[in-house]
């Protein structure tokens, strides 16, 4: 295990007996703390932030100091994938990315770099990742992440965010073969990326496949789980989180993943969870829209969610935390955590 | 019952053993058919649709001659509610509605119109199903719809679409109160404005619960389901269906409401779905993206979905089509249902 001098995470998510669930927040190191805002404000753009690897680092580390979380997450986006893969995007500000180039035939697929090559082109990540552990003297570990595949492609094809992704589901249902190839090489480099992030230091690896829930069942069988599954058998020097959110219908097939940890969204009952994935750490699941409430019933309703999940937890919200929440109540929310002991 | 010749899908929602499920789709009268977007074309704006009771009238009738499906349902949008409550909206192309002003405290809530008066002001809707009656000539019954209390409220807090709605949730958390106030007026509002529709003609209702997939199970049961059994219970004379998209947390309760049928979306498995809801006469599920693959292959999935509903079910998509689904998939979708027979 990493030597880090808050290691209660990692004996968490390792499934070691803990005196209290281990606490950090999705998307903690952003617009939440007056500290990040004034360095983006510095800046021209969200891409220029992920290329200033110093900043990018500065920006991860924040969150420890301003929340005292128990892990880190580097600051960075699922998109850089499909940018190393060949496919640019552009960060439109209230739109979201949007792609010059997307996949639609098999010349396309073909077109895409992929493996350890295109992995390597994300040196400012690496980069960006040593400077974050100057900065964190392993205070606490610091978690690395991807998209998921399906995730990725989906982008890869729609080319945008988009509330149906009805143009990527149409890539499936029309080109399987071709998905499943461009699954494939996606796969591929994410595993190659996940190594370079681990050689360069993380400790644990989280996957978002932030789309799962606009999948069939069936599709996520056919396009998503295999995938996940190729990547967490390639990563087994650190322990791996997968967060298929909105995906409950396959909740117990995630279950059987060879993952440490799953994410729970918010429209999961604890209790539903344990039941379907007994031998899984789970991650989660307050509302993220719960940190808009008054601050007794942020106490309240955290405290009710720890004793719920009753261990095995890692606590956290059910989606990332939204950039207006006050930073009062996410101090609040850490703190609770914080304050709670098992078994007493 | 309603005297139409075509009476299929009544005999069916009312729990009738019938020779083969009834078909129809959501968003059925819309872009999916040329008739639909030649009118369109002609005119200024989705509202103006909207007000043109003749052409809305023909718009809803559209689908029945060319598509030969089991009924109709009512062209209309379900923000009429908010808009007759004095919360004006535009619909901006591209972009979705975008209203004035919104719900944001108790003077707003004060300021809302609401009940019969307010319902009447939608005399256009009511006209339209009066012309509608006149074009179908009893051919097959006609769908009034309403949007439920929670989706409507989310719109008049937001003020537009969100991909998370979280200042309408925020909404719920810090002003519960008010929330429920807001609820209790436009729950009498809609009861009053489906009353109306029944009385012009609609024989049977459907409630859109569009957003309930964002909701916590808490939240659902607190906010939501109340109201919308509030809603059943108030419409007595013509059977009720309840699309609460995303809700699968709350399927069971949903499953207890005193309505006739529930729909189901693409995520949830109709065997899953009749053992949480045995009582209920079930509507869906087929993915929308489904009608972009081979016709073969929606033939098959289409006569799966059938088998595995077995009865008890209108077949229906888990969505609303989307507007660029080939018309030819829409047709091979319909005339695989009609081509069923159960038992055979």
């Amino acid at each position: 295990m990493a030597n880090v001098k808050n290691d209660l995470f990692l004996r968490a998510i390792n499934g070691e007996s803990v005196e209290r669930p281990p606490v950090w927040l999705m998307r903690q190191a952003g617009r939440i703390l007056p500290q990040y805002r004034a360095i983006r404000g510095s800046l021209s753009g969200f891409k220029e932030l992920l290329a200033r690897t110093d900043l990018a680092a500065e920006v991860t580390v924040q969150p420890v100091d301003e929340l005292g979380v128990d892990a880190a997450i580097i600051f960075s986006d699922i998109l850089v994938i499909p940018e190393c893969m060949g496919l640019d995007y552009n960060m439109v500000e209230k739109r979201g990315p949007l792609f010059e180039k997307v996949i639609s035939c098999g010349q396309d697929v073909k077109n895409l770099r992929y493996g350890k090559s295109a992995a390597e082109e994300l040196e400012y990540v690496f980069d960006a990742i040593r400077r974050t552990k100057v900065l964190l003297e392993d205070r606490v570990p610091l978690i690395g992440f991807s998209g998921a595949p399906w995730t990725l492609l989906a982008y890869m094809v729609e080319g945008s965010g988009s509330k149906t992704f009805s143009k990527a589901k149409k890539f499936l249902y029309q080109e399987e073969a071709l998905a499943h190839e461009a699954l494939s090489v996606i796969t591929e480099t994410i595993i190659e990326y996940l190594k370079l992030k681990i050689e360069n230091g993380v400790n644990a690896i989280q996957i978002f496949d932030s789309w799962a829930g606009i999948l069939t069942p069936d599709l996520y069988d056919n396009f998503a789980l295999p995938y996940i599954k190729r990547i967490c058998e390639a990563i087994d020097s650190v322990p791996t989180i997968v967060f298929a959110k909105g995906a409950w219908f396959s909740f117990d097939k995630l279950g059987s993943l060879p993952c440490n940890a799953l994410g729970v969204d918010w429209t999961i009952d604890p209790q539903w969870a344990k039941n379907k994935a007994p031998s899984k750490v789970l991650q989660g699941n307050l509302d993220p829209c719960f940190l808009y409430a008054p601050e007794d019933e942020i106490v309240a309703k955290t405290k009710d969610m720890i004793k719920t999940f009753g261990g095995s937890h890692i606590a956290n919200l059910g989606h990332g935390v939204y950039p207006d929440t006050p930073l009062k109540a996410v101090k609040t929310f850490v703190n609770t955590v914080k304050s709670c002991k098992y078994g007493s």
